[in-house]
C-alpha cells in the first residue's frame, strides 16, 4: 500500500477538537468491509489533507445565524456534519497543482454549503422527516424556514465562490446548479411513474449528483491552476464517482440501516421515486408493481395520478406523518415483499456492480493525473464511495 | 412640463408588440389620478428608454422553459408581466451616465428576475393564490415546482448579471438578496404577532423591497460609470422609493381593487402579516385586535402562537383555501370592520402621506443626480410609485 507523503503535514497549531473531527469522518469513510486494507492509509490521507479540511471546517462552522431563524435553520443543517465528501474533492482536486490555501477553503465550504441548501428545498419538497440524524429543520423550524434556508446557504456558497475569484469557477457553479434544477424538475415529473426508465434514472442522478462532484472536482483543479486537460480528467472522474455515490445512496435508502443512513428508509419510494434498484427489481419480478405502487400511495397520497404535489398536503394534511419511522405502517408487509424480491434476483449485488463500473471509469479517468499522493488519495474515495455502507 | 429628449431615441427596428407592452406599462404607470398632468410626458419617456426597454422585454422573453415543468413554473410568472419597476430603474440609472448596452440588459433583466424568484418562494410560504390575476404557479403546478422554479429565476438572475460583467454588481446582488432573506426571516418570525412595532415593519420593508430598487439602481448606475457619489445618491433614492412602494403594495392590500393588484386582498393579514396601515389603525383604536386576530386565525389555521407555519398545512391541510377569493367568508364581517375603522381614523391618507415623505427623501437624493431626462424621468417613477393605485 502506498502511503501519501508527498507533501508534509502542516504545523499541528490546528484545533484538536477539529482535527478528531475530520480524522472521524474520514476513517468512517475508509472503515468499511471491503476497505480495511485500503483504511491502512487513513493516517497518511489525514495528514495529506489535515489543514485543508481543519480550515474548510473552520469556513463552515463561521457560517453565523444572524440571530435569525432561517439563519439557524441553514447553519444548524450544516454544522450537524455529514460526509463533507465534496470539500475533500475540491481539496484532492487542487492538490494536484498549486492551489492558493484560501481559494480552496472557499471553494469547499461553497460546495459543502451548495449540498445543503439542496437538501433543506428537497426536504421541504419531499415531506422528509429525518436527515442526519434528526429531524428536519422543515419539521423543527418550519416549511418557510426550510425554504429561506436553502436561498440563504446557496446565496452564502456563492458569495465565497465570488470571493475565491479563481476564473471560470463562478460561472461553472451557476451551470452546475441550473442542471440541478433541470434534473429536480424531471425527477418531479415523473414521481410516481412506475414508468421511469433506466435512461431517466441515469439523467437525473447525473444532473442531481454528480454535476455537483464534477463542479467539485473541476473547481478544486482550477484553483491548483491545472492545464485544461488534467481540469477535464478530474471533471469526469467526479461525474464517474457522482453517480456511483448516487446509486449507493438509493440502494442504501432501500437496505440501509436506519441508524446510519439517519435518513427514514424507503423515503425515496415515500416520494414517488423510483429509483434504480426498483426499476431491477421491477424489471425482474413486473408483479412486483402493484407492491412498489401501493407503498408509493400509502405514504404519500397526495401524489397524484400526474405525479405532482399540489399546492396543499392532501387528504390528511399532515406532511409529518409521511414515511414516519413509526408512521405508514400499514405498508410494512409490503416494504418486505420488495425487500424480498431484492434478495431473490440479487438486486444489491447488480447496483453495487454497476456502482462498481462506474467507480472504475472514475478511477480510469485518473489516468492522465500524474501519480501522486492526491492521485491515490481520491482513488481511495472512489472506492470508498462504493463500499460504504452509510 | 420638461419633456424629455436630451438622447434622440433609437431606430423604429424593434418588435411593435414589444413596443407597444412597455409604451402601455408606462402608460398605466402615469395613468393615475394626480398624474394626468405628469403623464403628458409619457411620450417623451418612451421615446427616452424604448429601446432600452424593448430588450430588457427581449430578454426575458428569450427565458427558456427548457422543457420542464420548472421552468415552465418560472418563464410563466415573468411573461405575466408585472409592472417592470425594477428593471426600468437600472434603465434610468443607467443613463445618468454612458452604459454598454447589452451590459445595462443584462442587469435590468437580473432585477426582474431576482423580484420574481421571490414572488415564487414567497406564494409557497403564504399559501397565496392569485398573482397578476392569475392563479399562483403553485396552485398551478404544485408547491415543489414553485420552489425549484423560484432557485431556477435566481440563478438565472446571477448568470446574466455574471454575463454583464459590471465591477461590483455581483457582489452587491450577493449582499441584497442575504438582506432580503433576512427580512423575510424577521417577518417569519412575528407572523401572527400584533405586537410587532413599526421599526420592525420598516427593517422588514428595507430589507424584502428597498434593498433590490436600491440594488437596481446602484447597478444601473455602475453600468453606466458614474461616480461612486453619484452611484450612492441613486442608491438613495431607490433605498426610498423602494420603502414608499412598499407602504404602498402594503396599503392596496386592503383598500384596492381586486382586478387592479391582481392579488387577492387582505392576503398580508391573512398571512399573519401586520402592515403598516394595520399598525397605525391598532394605534387608533387598540380594541381592533380581537377583530385583526379573528381575521389572521380564520385565514391560516397553521399560524401558530408562535407564529411559524410548521412543517404540515394545519388541521384543515387545505392550502387553497386561505384567503380564495371565495374562501374564509366567515370573515366578511371582521373585514369591513377593519375597513371602516381605516377609513374612521384616515388611515389611508396616513400612508399615503407617509409614503410621500419618503418619495420626497428620494427626489431630494436625485439632487446630486445632473439635471436632464435621466433626473426627470425618475422623478416621474417616484411619484408614480407614490400615486398608483394598482
Amino acid at each position: 500500500m502506498t502511503v501519501l507523503t508527498d507533501r508534509p503535514a502542516g504545523p499541528l497549531s490546528r484545533n484538536t477538537a477539529v482535527e478528531d473531527e475530520v480524522l472521524g469522518r474520514l476513517r468512517d469513510l475508509c472503515d468499511v468491509g471491503g476497505l480495511r486494507g485500503l483504511a491502512a492509509t487513513i493516517d497518511d490521507l489525514v495528514g495529506f489533507v489535515r489543514d485543508d479540511l481543519a480550515a474548510v471546517e473552520e469556513g463552515l462552522a463561521a457560517l453565523s445565524t444572524g440571530d435569525t431563524l432561517v439563519g439557524e435553520a441553514g447553519a444548524s443543517l450544516v454544522h450537524l456534519g455529514g460526509k463533507r465528501l465534496r470539500p475533500l474533492c475540491v481539496v484532492l482536486a487542487s492538490r494536484v497543482g498549486s492551489p492558493r490555501a484560501s481559494a480552496v477553503r472557499d471553494i469547499a465550504v461553497a460546495a459543502e454549503l451548495v449540498h445543503n441548501a439542496t437538501l433543506l428545498h428537497d426536504d421541504v419538497v419531499d415531506h422528509a422527516d429525518r436527515r442526519r440524524g434528526r429531524p428536519t429543520a422543515r419539521v423543527e423550524l418550519g416549511n418557510a424556514a426550510s425554504i429561506f434556508a436553502g436561498d440563504y446557504l446557496l446565496i452564502e456558497a456563492l458569495h465565497r465562490v465570488r470571493r475565491a475569484a479563481v476564473p471560470g469557477v463562478m460561472e461553472g457553479l451557476l451551470e452546475t446548479i441550473a442542471e440541478m434544477i433541470r434534473a429536480e424538475s424531471l425527477q418531479l415529473e415523473n414521481r410516481g411513474s412506475l414508468d421511469a426508465s433506466e435512461d431517466l434514472y441515469f439523467e437525473v442522478a447525473r444532473g442531481k449528483s454528480a454535476a455537483l462532484f464534477s463542479w467539485a472536482l473541476g473547481a478544486g483543479a482550477l484553483s491548483g491552476g491545472a492545464s485544461p486537460e488534467l481540469c477535464r480528467a478530474l471533471r469526469a472522474y467526479g461525474e464517474s464517482i457522482g453517480v456511483a455515490f448516487q446509486l449507493i445512496d438509493d440502494l442504501l435508502d432501500l437496505v440501509g440501516h436506519h441508524s446510519n443512513t439517519g435518513k427514514t428508509l424507503f423515503s425515496d419510494l415515500s416520494e414517488g421515486k423510483i429509483t434504480y434498484p426498483l426499476i431491477v427489481a421491477l424489471d425482474r419480478e413486473p408483479a412486483l408493481a402493484d407492491t412498489i405502487r401501493a407503498i408509493a400511495a400509502e405514504a404519500t397520497p397526495s401524489w397524484g395520478a400526474d405525479g405532482l404535489a399540489l399546492g396543499h398536503s392532501g387528504p390528511n394534511g399532515d406532511g409529518a406523518a409521511n414515511g414516519h419511522p413509526g408512521g405508514a405502517n400499514g405498508a410494512c408487509r409490503e416494504r418486505e415483499r420488495v425487500l424480498e424480491a431484492m434478495v431473490r434476483y440479487n438486486v444489491e449485488a447488480t447496483c453495487r456492480d454497476l456502482a462498481a463500473s462506474y467507480m472504475d471509469e472514475g478511477i480510469e479517468a485518473l489516468a492522465k493525473v500524474p501519480d501522486g499522493a492526491a492521485r491515490r488519495a481520491l482513488t481511495v474515495v472512489a472506492r470508498a464511495s462504493v463500499l460504504r455502507e452509510r
